[in-house]
């Protein structure tokens, strides 16, 4: 399983930032073709120096089917979306899912 | 659902870390109590600026019980371990894991 984990910093207007994450960044995530699963944390408590404030974790069955979703329609309206939302601080990461 | 995430930036030593990680940590982390599951990410593809070597997501099923593990002594023991092979460049983040 190949997962896209995103982490977005602290904005400068929390409201304003999940008002468009809830109501606009979600449901376009939810159309990407191939998703397996999509979570959602808030409320995160950080040890050390982790200053984030939203981690996403959306999970395909491999890198094909991922960058598939991506180079879809709705994957470039959703790749779109982030900077309207999102303008700095946004960390993206794409990695196999292992059992240790 | 509860998960501690650990980040570790790329080592100085990324063999020596390795062989650490492998021989060490994973064997102290799998006797943590109440452990669901826990993957290992290496290989990462960093979008943006991210600079993660290794990604360790271990899940509870709440965060009662992820503090047992922590205060046990495995826990202890595991916790002590880090700084001997990531000295600095560690952030860890704790969420409860919800569907969007």
């Amino acid at each position: 399983m190949v997962r896209f984990l995103v982490l977005y910093e602290t904005p400068e207007d929390p409201a304003a930032f999940d008002k468009h994450y809830n109501e606009i960044h979600i449901p376009l995530v939810k159309q990407l073709p191939g998703l397996l699963s999509y979570t959602v944390s808030r409320n995160l408590a950080a040890l050390d120096e982790a200053k984030y404030y939203l981690i996403a974790e959306l999970d395909w069955e491999n890198k094909a089917a991922l960058q598939a979703a991506f180079a879809s329609e709705i994957g470039v309206q959703t790749t779109a979306d982030v900077p309207k939302f999102a303008p700095t601080g946004v960390h993206r990461l794409i990695y196999e899912v292992a059992e240790a």
